[in-house]
């Protein structure tokens, strides 16, 4: 599940690393997929999640509705948001102007043309944030194209979450639009092309079921189709100007 | 941190594993203790809690106010409050008129005498609740002692708590009356006379602190001592007849 409308998705400003709060509309959207979620008799085993408030506070949503706020939690920075390096904090319709649209989308939807780093020395940057501070500096990033999400994202699926599905049967991943986006590509096969494309609705239960083997049987969304196009649009007109 | 008030706490019932929620006046105890952690400069690199949701969101609760919802979260079974066995769900005024106010501060309090077991079949019992199913059923309990609550609790103590205060330095325990007693006996080298007589208040921190060698130096609430002590006799007082 992607979170649900940040205070800033709503300001739509370039968030990446930065930790913002769920809207009041994020909260509800969280709620309403776990409802979902519960209506369809979901019963998670174990959960992942970003070290980014607006996912956290998604999934505890999700486990309070749902009455499972007793499984394992496990987080990573892995499943962060990409970073959007000088971007971070700008709005996405303003630079779409100064820059026009063709290079804010090649920004955000490029696979591997990362937007300008921000500076190192940067207050808001990673190295100087005391949540990265067990994290190896080599590790932690200024920018990052979604080719570099992959690369980060991908070892923790190896390491973590596939492990956690083998052994738990039933798992529930909180992240963002970028983490879920390297997790789908990987495990729907899709080309380059095709992941640039698809967008992952907030706050909308994301279904992957497996066999034993764990070989992809069917994936698909929770909730009113027609609703969930409507959202995967409006995730996708966000780059443009207003 | 003992857990915010819950609404069986103030129904006066005996709660032990049952799953009850926090009432108004327990999450505004929690921010209340998180204000108080905050504003002392506390910083915590890890936290421990149980299985049961009212410890739970206390700890969601202290995170989100300080700021700290990425830290590591670690829930077990052993940090539960105490099992009361066929005392769940009665109650604690009513029993006292039933039996006495002895026989009740002899279930309550007493160190190695447990009320009556609930049968195994029960379907409140422990071995047909699905957050359990994990758990060696030899150890799951029907019923408990302190000095039961004690056995199980110190082990965890040894294996995880006391590892992640030596790793990180600076760590929050959310759990419940009965479980941090085992703690604060150990911590603190009580008798079983002075832990008996012993009561915690809800969700006002109580700090330990250690040396590097992880000798405790001292130990305090935070927060108003006339206030906490107060807290401190409604907690003893609970048991009496009205």
């Amino acid at each position: 599940m992607r979170h649900g409308e940040s205070t800033w998705n709503k300001l739509n400003v370039f968030t990446g690393w930065t930790d913002v709060q769920l809207s009041e509309t994020g909260v509800e959207e969280a709620k309403k997929g776990a409802r979902l979620l519960k209506e369809n008799g979901f019963d998670f085993k174990m959960a992942f999640t970003s070290y980014l408030t607006r996912a956290i506070k998604t999934l505890w949503i999700v486990l309070e509705e749902m009455d499972l706020m007793y499984i394992p939690e496990v987080k990573s920075w892995r499943l962060n948001e990409k970073h959007y390096g000088e971007l971070q904090g700008l709005n996405k319709a303003e630079t779409a102007t100064k820059y026009g649209d063709e290079q804010v989308l090649l920004w955000r939807r490029s696979f591997d043309v990362p937007p300008q780093p921000m500076a190192v020395t940067d207050s808001r940057s990673p190295h100087n944030d005391k949540r990265y501070k067990d994290v190896d500096r080599s590790l932690l990033p200024l920018t990052e194209s979604l080719k570099e999400v992959i690369e980060r994202m991908m070892p923790y699926w190896e390491s973590d979450i596939r492990p956690g599905l083998e052994k738990h049967g039933e798992i529930l991943v909180a992240a963002h639009g970028n983490s879920l986006r390297a997790l789908v590509m990987h495990l729907k096969g899709m080309s380059e092309e095709e992941i640039l494309a698809f967008n992952i609705p907030t706050a909308v239960p994301y279904v992957f079921e497996f066999d034993d083997n764990l070989v992809l049987q069917k994936d698909y969304f929770l909730g009113d189709p027609e609703e969930i196009k409507k959202l995967m649009e409006a995730v996708a007109n966000q780059g443009k100007k207003k």
